[in-house]
């Protein structure tokens, strides 16, 4: 089956697009399969519950959490954005938790993140793992916080620096074989 | 001047903005002046760099923006989605902090929550404090959370229950008193 | 092989202690090995590097760093103190920490919280969840918070509700099937 | 009056007991009284509920608490331990939290950190402030975490780079500002 790579940013050039996408790449390396997806795919509304009342749960969100239910496993990378997880982010943990079942329960989940600064999104992690817990996902202990995003991938969106390659692949072979998958 | 009140909620029977407008009648009982604000007034879509770059900052959040700046103090309560504060107010926060310089730094902010279950946002209102204390503003120790929140309000959106009501005017009085507004 | 199962706090008549012991009855009931370990026959001063340059890893320190090490999972109830985890438990875990490699490390772990109020140690297990997660450990997503612990338990230390042992028994099945032990 | 500066640490070369006192010399020379008090000078046990009820709270964390009611604001700076507070700290905000009425509530406190790591702590001053702000105090919210602290201090114990002490000087500046004191 397929591991789940998303990014919890809309901006078409995000580090976090990039992140995710080298760790598919690696995965793939490894031998497992999986597949990128791209929430500006997923056309979502912000979370109002009388739209939830009125219209039910918007197609989007639904599609999203096929993908979610279909997956083994996620990898989610994630931009820092005022010491948490984006509002974007939020919104979509929000909507899709709205199905029920939840399509996050029971999931393995490693979450990495990108950062233009020096810290790697290391308190959007610490927000995050907080919130996914409480999801009921199985968070990988091990993450990676990727500072300085803007300067670390080439023109083709891989890592330039060959030991945050091999960091980033040593973590997805740790995860993989805890997940079981 | 006057105290800016609002709710992190959308739904137009929001616990969260009944609470807010109590605090409001509360305040004004104390001589205060304030405003409640609704954020299904401020037109705005979910956060994406690419949206900032081409268009810029967009007018709802300009409009939130100068109420913000406007304001000696600002009052929030905040319903607690998966164990954090809702997308709709993070993803508030993130474009309004995109303005420069940003209206939230230097606030005096006090902070309440409301929820259906028996925690009272307790957990909301810990992640809240670590946003907004990133975001320079004065976030005041104490808190009120309002636990079986549909439960606690009359038909006219007055707390039922005496207590809550000194213990929510009481907060204000301390609040008002060391923000020294 | 065995779970350990010890409480974050010293006082003989601990809550916390009885939970803990509550959790290796039903444990013991569900056919798994364990035993119960009390901090207090673990002698550690408060950390002091100056201590551990001169002396080494105390002797107590060791000790309970073996049957950390010897156990197949841990099962650990925790005290609130001040919103986060007991100075004592925190002081155990510094010491610990110091012992090469870490006892810690890779380790199936439960939290569990008792306490006198109506909260049940959440925001406790909120910081142990973040501090564990950095040790390396593989700290399950469910947990059980136990309000109002002094009225909790009856002469022979056994929970006085039925439903609350069964809301525990099932916590440990899903927690022993996770953790594969 | 004065500032109390104390480091949440006991090791005699601590990097934090340096960043305490060298706060304490700036803000000395911005025309303010301080002391610097050394945890290792407060004799204090493992908080135990047991020896608090056959012999009060001890001597120790008397004598610290009277120093904490003294002061007219505190500046506490602290290892991370463990991505959190030390168990030397939090033990002793647990048993001076015992004393009625409690000597930290509604003190002004400024927080710092200094790790040897790249972090300069920021994972303990995240939990620092949910602790402290439970505890009733008000935390101001800028802080100045010091990386690297290892190289951080000349022989006479005073940062060497300027920028530093910039930073940590303009810090206090806003802080002392901020508290009227």
């Amino acid at each position: 089956m397929a591991i789940l790579f998303f990014a919890g940013a809309l901006r078409t050039d995000s580090s976090n697009k990039k992140f995710a996408r080298e760790a598919l790449r690696l995965a793939e390396s490894l031998g497992k399969k999986g597949q990128f997806v791209d929430l500006r795919d997923y056309d979502m509304p912000l979370y109002d519950g009388d739209v939830e009342a009125s219209s039910g749960i918007p197609a989007g969100v639904k599609k999203l959490g096929e993908a979610i239910l279909a997956a083994d496993a996620l990898v989610i990378s994630m931009p820092e954005y005022n010491s948490s997880i984006s509002g974007v982010l939020k919104n979509a943990l929000d909507w899709v938790s709205r199905i029920k079942p939840s399509p996050w329960d029971g999931k393995h989940t490693l979450l990495l993140g990108a950062s233009p600064g020096a810290m790697g999104a290391i308190r959007c992690l610490y927000h995050a793992r907080q919130i996914f817990d409480a999801l009921g996902m199985y968070v990988f202990p091990g993450t990676m916080g990727l500072a300085k995003s803007y300067e670390a991938f080439d023109e083709n969106g891989k890592l330039k620096d060959e030991k945050q390659i091999q960091q980033l692949q040593s973590l997805l072979e740790k995860f993989i074989k805890h997940a079981g998958i």
